[in-house]
């Protein structure tokens, strides 16, 4: 025992042991010390891959997200490097592939999409497209040989999901989603501080994302490209980070969804959805998702000895987390700082990661799916106006791949 | 226009105005002034009445409630004063008559009680018993000539509640239910904020209200007693204080109840409730109460244009606010100051102003009635397994009688 | 070891026994016990005295403090009473007895003030007034065979307050200063931290105490009458906290003051001071207080393995402690809460106790003298342009009396 | 005036331009708005420049700072990008070299230095070094021709670092000092609130800068290699940060250093630095400095109608504002947000910008020369035990170049 482990081993304070969970790889030299050794430290960062060992990835769809976030994480990522672009706007592409050293050659648009099967270069293909369009591109980037990392949510319907899944599994190709959150450490320290029981057991969980929506006439608003409102595109954080941080399956769900009418924002998908997913474990879960609220994005978690959340959230950046415990009587809380890693760079190295060393990915398409179900099942109970049960195998993490800790290296 | 008034009206924030809405009654007396014009200044403490002047009441019920926050609370008033208690413990009444300067004369137990009739000093009567026995113990008082003031629950049943609320208005005697948190400073600013409108339309609630019970013998957990588990005693906060807030009523609502198999705590009232009320003006709030979970009570009200919220907010005190809004593209939170008021001080105070002035208490029976109706059928939708629809009078504060500012001097 | 103190210690934290140190002493009846073992619970309040065992004070002087805060003390003291009035003007006087229910006949002016000598109901007497008063009104109660508490600062001169030493020790009457901190749980709580050595040993601590001063014709700014301006008025309190925390006196004093000219505020007493002091066990102390700035009062202690402060530091209320240290490499904030304890009932309170129980209180004479010293040190400081020596005598808590704890029931 | 615009100058807060002060530059292309005009935006990310185009830095020294933040830095630069590495250590040098796509050829060692005259792709050099080689190496570098990113302190004496400047003069490149804190975005906005007036006139700033050391065998407590402790090493970010925020220049300070004796560390150097900085404008500044304590780094600025603060303030990341104001009689304290801008990508890119636009960087020699004075004059005035009077001339900035918003394209 080190006299740090001591040390932290006698703060308690319930944390110990997150976030040395996983040591770091060696990096091959050594660094002199300067700090004592009873000062935090955050963890060093991981050394990047050479160059050319580096996964080459062709990003489908240049929006917002692709160029205020998922550009300048392949700029920084150390085991993945953007090797192609594919986008409708062709000056747009030429400038973006001009700027991120993408060679014009690489660029293709949605008809000349096939054409990457002749670039060795590529290896993975990112989509970042409407809804409706995953499954079209998934097909054809598997076809093409390429493994796929895929936006959520997955597809438009649970059929379309399995179909992206049948599609990579016969041309043996990955497939992923791009759950950012199961990536980002500071989730992952509450899902281990809830599992290792820290807290004794959970009871409840309620979670809510709301934003207000701009463009009416957005892809985001038209239910054929996009499947759903506010469930799909910001309530599947709430569910899909819900089952993460159990790790279990919902065996039945309680939905509303809702829009004021006349505003011409949500005619044709929900402004509002209410859902409650209740687990064969006795946990009870409550949601709100709402399109036309400011923004906020939150969850707590309450457990028999303490409670943990994370507010914000969702978001890209600035995630906090606070715990509360009963300390000799008195309602401590805490906020352990969660490190400001960029969930973008963690979700491509992961799937470079997977790519190299051959592994499932942690959210394959099989997770997708599940959740795709899940909201199938939130929309009937809507419909219906009563509970809805759901088939919920036992057992933990049924739909989850490599854990990302095991490949870190 | 002063000076002080300028200098905030131009920081924003959206506050102004909250705090000096109600100017403090004049004192009789001035006091230099020692800080400049531009710093924080608490209100001054209300001037108490003289003793004679003070409304005299008996406390019903020597529990914790009593024991550990009334009668602290009555030794701090400065409108009521305590003279009686009732009691079925002779000693334990003898013992705080004495600490607290109540007569021995004034000592009565649940079969002498309705002796109160011969003592003049006696106005009013707080109930603090098990929720069964508010009904007996309020047609006696009423009938004895004294006021009601009744912890919440108000009852078991909407009959119940219709009974209390007849047995006074026969007696001509005033009826109040607790409802301390429509009496604390933080919710009534939360409140004024959201009808001034400074947040824009508010969209969704969310609040919970979750503690661990002990002892599973206690009378909480017995359903003729206690007329219900977790939401009577502690989901009640959500729900009236969501009615307080909007100042409407829910048209619809929406509930399931659970109780783990083998606690022996939930064998005859409910562990968890999870409930929705859906509010005419398109207001969705969602609520989660539960009795098995480390304590924690906190809501959040997101609007259009930002959210405010408190957490801790149903607590006896600590009690906190947040604000977040958009300054200049950017998510900015505050933290008002909540002023440290005692709340059952602040409930017994309005209710002895009321009786002063003959006037409606601004949370009557009728208040306690409406919640009543509404846990009926949040209890019968989770019995039915769907939506439950309630009548919504239009209008504002239907059952909320003199509003505590009006009355403050 | 009961199950809370198992759960408690496996907690950690390093908060472990802060707040059970001192039991609640028992109140001779019982109540049913409701929340599970595991939640937080508020220590219950203390049990008043019996009305006919409260300690008599008369308050002499009404200005700010006494209206806004020290009659409402009293009226909530389970330990004293209001029994008299001291002031210059008698109609504000007569209105504050009518409504705190003092005696027409226990209203004193200046001039009348020595006949508090035939008044038996008067124990003590709580000094109120302008620094230049303090003297002569403690020479005065002494000799009417009164008790004294006096308000900080003890006097304007080292001399002054060696002689309110000698005048009650020769009428064998108790002397305290009312430092309101060292009676405040929050404070109380860090000081048992940094002795217990949970975090360490301490290296520095800095505080900070300034506000924007109002009227300049207050008698706060007429160097006569207040003896100083920030440093005795508000800087005081960063220097009896540190000496309170540590337990120990300094050795050497380094000051500087400071006013810019023209301000009217500022021509006979000083705008800002710096102060260091550093002590004999290696912890340097740094200090900023000043009368023009908007009002913030804060203080941090940085000791070998964590820090620990208060934010709000010496306000009325509204006072937060914020503690850091290294869980497993992070630095994790957690924020105890303090409890809301009125601070000036709690030093009503332990005076009255050490008057029942002949004990000397916890703030005699001796420590308002130990600050006289140290005050003079630093403005002789500042005027040398050099570092000052002082004695400081070996030993923990030389001029402290009888620990409150020791006196709770 | 946009919608946006209104909606936040009617929020007022006090912080209203803060963010939007410089227009981001103009992408080039269009991206399709998703949310509402009143959502809390994020400035979108700089686009980078094109390869061809970045500026080659070498790096001297492969310590923590370089391997743990800078080499990250590069790989995430738009304007900037890795060359050459200088190094004691060949295999650490050949590993870094390899996974950071540097070419073999481009690894230099201290001898060898002088050799980068002949690597045109090398056009500046970021000294990494102990203090007491900033000198040789700057002026090493400017004789081959290349530019000087150093960083900080800037040397040992003012001799020293005047003799730096003279250098870069002679060989008209140019010289940068590495202080980050005056390109991250939230000391910027609290400079800019300050300058603004928007709090009143600042009173007073404390700062406090305190980590525990490890390794007493380490260069920085070596008086030759470091020429100081905690001062050059920590003390002088809230030196430096100081002057940033105010924009003037001290006229006066008094200082004393200790060290606790017997403790390995500070046989050379000293543990402990509190220091005082005034200024014509009659603000007065407060400092701790430690090289053994628990770390902690923060400052807040005192203001005639409120304060502002970060805490954490001198942090590679997680830094946290804070400000606090009158609202409505309340003190209202309000977190805006600090973008999580990487600190040393700022500066890297700055300096390349000012390289490509042929400016003088913000934070030049002359900058790092001010300093220099002011720390001996601190340590001269701990000599002598008094206080020592500095050159303070007139004028905003004046040692300042090009400001970072100015290049930001």
């Amino acid at each position: 025992m080190t006299r740090r482990t001591m040390l932290t081993s006698s703060l308690g304070l319930g944390l110990a042991g997150l976030a040395g969970a996983v040591p770091a790889p060696p990096r091959g030299y050594t660094l002199p010390p300067t700090e004592a050794e009873s000062e935090p430290k955050p963890a060093p960062p991981a050394e990047p891959w050479e160059p050319s060992r580096r996964i080459g990835f062709a990003v489908v769809g240049l929006g917002n997200l692709t160029c205020n976030q998922l550009l300048p994480a392949f700029a920084q990522s150390g085991k993945a490097r953007l090797v192609a672009l594919v986008s409708g706007h062709p000056e747009k592409a030429r400038l973006l592939a001009q700027r991120h050293g993408v060679s014009e050659k690489a660029i293709y648009d949605y008809k000349t999409f096939d054409r990457i099967v002749d670039n060795p270069e590529i290896q993975a293909v990112y989509i970042v497209l409407p809804n409706s369009m995953h499954l079209e591109f998934t097909v054809r980037a598997a076809r093409a040989g390429k493994h796929v990392l895929c936006e959520k949510p997955m597809a438009n319907t649970v059929a379309e999901a399995e179909e992206m899944i049948r599609a990579c599994k016969e041309a043996r190709r990955k497939l992923m989603i791009a759950y950012r959150i199961q990536y980002e450490p500071g989730n992952r320290m509450v899902r281990q501080m809830l599992q290792g029981g820290k807290l004794g057991a959970v009871r409840c969980i309620e979670a809510v994302n709301v934003q207000n929506q701009g463009a009416p006439d957005q892809w985001r608003h038209k239910l054929k490209l996009a499947g759903g409102g506010a469930l799909p595109d910001i309530g599947l954080y709430n569910l899909n980070t819900t089952r993460f941080l159990l790790g279990e399956e919902p065996s039945e769900v309680l939905g509303q969804v809702f829009s004021r009418p006349g505003d011409p924002r949500f005619t044709e998908v929900e402004e509002t959805c209410q859902f409650q997913m209740n687990f064969p474990s006795g946990v009870r879960t409550s949601h709100v998702t709402n399109y036309s609220a400011y923004n906020s994005k939150r969850y707590r978690v309450y457990a028999e000895h303490g409670w943990i959340g994370m507010d914000p959230a969702f978001a890209y950046q600035g995630l906090a987390m606070e715990v509360a415990r009963n300390v000799d009587g008195q309602d401590v809380r805490s906020r352990p700082p969660v490190p400001a890693k960029n969930q973008f760079i963690a979700e491509i190295d992961h799937m470079a990661a997977c790519i190299a060393a051959d592994k499932t990915p942690y959210t394959p398409g099989e997770e997708g799916l599940q959740d795709q179900k899940i909201m199938a099942a939130i929309y009937e109970s809507a419909r219906l106006g009563r509970a809805v049960k759901l088939d919920a195998p036992a057992g933990k993490d049924l739909f989850r791949g490599t854990d990302p800790d095991a490949l870190s290296s």
